[in-house]
C-alpha cells in the first residue's frame, strides 16, 4: 500500500482547514480602524490555531517522509487526527468570539489535547509498520517534544478554570517549542 | 487513461466535503458549557457523516490502487459518487438541528443509500474496465459487506417514520460493519 | 515547464467550487417535507451547475493527457477559466433563490459562455504549443460540440428575456450534447 | 527532503483561498439587474484579489519548479506566505463592502505587503539552500519586479488615507507589472 494518496487526502483536509478558519474572522460593519478593534481576539486565536495546524502539516510531512509502507490501521489513524484537527476552526471561532472565557479556552486545549492524542497513536502505528531499527524510529528518536506536549495541554485544560491566561500562555509555550528550532533545547528535552 | 488526477479530484472533493462539514457547527452564542449542550444533536451528526465520508475514501482508495485502467464511463461514475457525497454536508445539518426528526432522518439515510448505490456502480465500472480475474475483482470478492450496507439503507429509510431511533441504529451498523475489521465477522457475511 | 502542478491546481479548485455550491443550499427550517419543497429550484439548479462543472472537470482532464508541454500564457488562460468557473456558484444561488427569474437566468448564461470562451482560448494555446500534428490537435478534431455549444449559449442569453424556459432548456441541452456519449449525434455534429 | 508535497499543500491552500473569496458575493435579494449594481465594488476587488493570488501561484510555480532542494526554514517561510495570502478573502470582504474606504483599502495594502516580504523571505531562503551559481539564482536575476512591487505597496497604504483611488491605481499598477509580459518593460525595469 503506497503512502501517496494518505499524503495527498491529508494535505487536502488540512489546506482546507487552515483556510476556511478565516471565514470565522467575518468583516466589521464600519470602515475605520476602531471597526477592526474587536476583532482583535478572534485574530489571535486565528493566528495561534494557524500556527498549530502548520506544526501538525510539518510534523506530519516529516513523518511521512521517513515512511516506507502503510496499512489499514494508519489510514483510520490518520482519519482520526484529521477528524479533531477539523474541530480547531470550531473551537477557534468560539474562544475568539467569547474574548479567551474560560470554557472555550478549556474546549480549546482539550481539542489540541485529542489531536496530540491522534498524533501520538498515529506515530506509534507508523514505528510498529516500519519495524524495530527503522529509518522512522531513529528520526522520532525519545520524541521528548511530543510527551511535554501532551503534558502541557492536560495541565493547561484544568488550569484555564483558574486562571485562563495561564492557560493560553500554555498553549503558546507548546507552539514555540515546535516553532523555536534552537538544538540547545531541542537537546536539554531530549535528556 | 490514468488514475492519477481521477484519485486527486475525489480526494480534494472529499476533502472539502469532510470539512466544510464542521461549517454546519456554529460557535455557540454563550461562553459556558451550558452553550454547548444544544450542539450535541449537531456534533453527533457531525461525528456520524464523518466517519462515513471516511470509510467512503479509505474503500476508494482500496479500489482504485487495485485498478489498472479507467475510461470515460468510470469518470462520470465517479462524478455521479461525489454528487451523492457532496450532499452530505447538507443532510448533516438539517438532521443536526432538528434533532434526528423523522423527515431529516430519513432523507439522510437517503443520500446514504444513494450513495452505495453510486459506489456500487463505480466498482461493476471498475470490474468490467479490468476484465474478469483481474485483480480487482479477487480483491473485492462477494462485496457481502455492500450488499448488507444497501439492504440496511433501504430498511431504515421507511423505518426513519415508524421510529427514527431504529433508522438511526442502523446507519450506525453500517458503519459499524466496515470499521470494525474482526475477520470472523467478515466470514461470516461472506458466508 | 511541466504540466503536473497546472493539473493538481486546477483539481483543487475545481473541487472546493463544485462543494462549496452545497453551501447554497442552506437546511431549511422545518423538519417536515413541506420544509424540503421550496429548495426545489435550488436544487435542481445545484444539479445542473454540477454538471457542468463535471464536464468541465473532464473534458480539462482529456486535453492537459493529450498535451505534452505548457507555457506561461496556458498558466494565465487556466486561471482565466478557473475565474469563471469560481462564479459559478454565484450564479448558482442567485438563480435557484429567484427560481429561474429572466435576469438570473441570463448572467448564469453569461458566466457558462465566457467560461466556455476561456476554454476555447485554452484549447487554442495549448494546439499552438504543441505544434500542428500533434496528439491533442489530432484528438480535438473540428471540436463540433464547442462551436455549438458557444452558440447555445449565446442564444440563451438574450432568450432569457422572452422566456426564460428556453433558455433554461438551452443550458440543458448543452449539458447533454456533452453527457451523452452516442457516437451517431457526434458523428452528426461534427459533420 | 522532496518538495513534492511542499508544492501540493501550497496548491491546496491557494485553492481554497482563491475559491472561498467567492463566497463574500452574497447572491442579491431581488431578481433584476438593479440589484447586482451594489455588488460592483465587491466583484471588482474580487477581480482583483483573483489576479493577485493568480500571480502568486503563478511566481511560486515557477520558483519551485527551478528548486531542487527544500529545508525546514523553507517551509516555515512557505507557511508565513500562506498565513498572509489566507487574510486576503477577509480583506477582500471588507474592502468591498464598504467601497474601497480609505481605513480598509490600507489595510487590503497592508496584507499584500506583508504576502510580497514574505515571498521575498521564501525566495531568499530558497537562494541560499540551492547555493550560489544555481538554476534559480540565475532563472530569478536581479528580481527588480520583486523591489518594485514593495515600494509600490510601500507607497500605496498611506497614500489611502490622501486619496484612496490612488492606492488603488497602485494595487492596479503592480498587477499588471507581472500580468503584462512586454520584454521591453521587463528590460527597462531590469536597468
Amino acid at each position: 500500500m503506497t503512502k501517496n494518496r494518505l499524503e495527498a487526502f491529508s494535505d487536502g483536509v488540512i489546506a482546507v482547514i487552515i483556510t476556511i478558519m478565516v471565514l470565522e474572522l467575518k468583516a466589521p460593519e464600519g470602515a475605520g480602524v476602531d471597526a477592526l478593534r474587536p476583532l482583535a481576539p478572534a485574530f489571535l486565536t486565528y493566528v495561534l490555531s494557524f500556527v498549530f495546524l502548520g506544526i501538525y502539516w510539518n510534523n506530519h510531512h516529516h513523518m511521512l517522509h521517513a515512511t516506507d509502507r502503510i496499512n489499514g490501521k494508519v489510514l483510520w489513524a490518520n482519519l482520526h487526527l484529521l477528524f479533531w484537527l477539523s474541530l480547531v476552526p470550531f473551537v477557534t471561532g468560539w474562544m475568539g468570539e467569547n474574548h479567551f472565557a474560560a470554557v472555550p479556552t478549556a474546549v480549546y486545549g482539550v481539542v489540541l489535547l485529542m489531536a496530540a492524542v491522534a498524533f501520538t497513536i498515529l506515530t506509534k502505528l507508523l514505528v510498529a509498520e516500519q519495524g524495530p531499527g527503522s529509518r522512522l524510529a531513529e528520526a522520532l528518536g525519545p520524541d521528548t517534544k511530543s510527551k511535554v506536549s501532551l503534558a502541557l495541554y492536560a495541565c493547561a485544560i484544568p488550569l484555564a478554570f483558574a486562571n485562563r491566561w495561564i492557560a493560553d500562555a500554555l498553549y503558546v509555550s507548546v507552539a514555540l517549542i515546535w516553532l523555536v528550532p534552537d538544538p540547545r533545547i531541542e537537546s536539554r528535552l531530549k535528556r
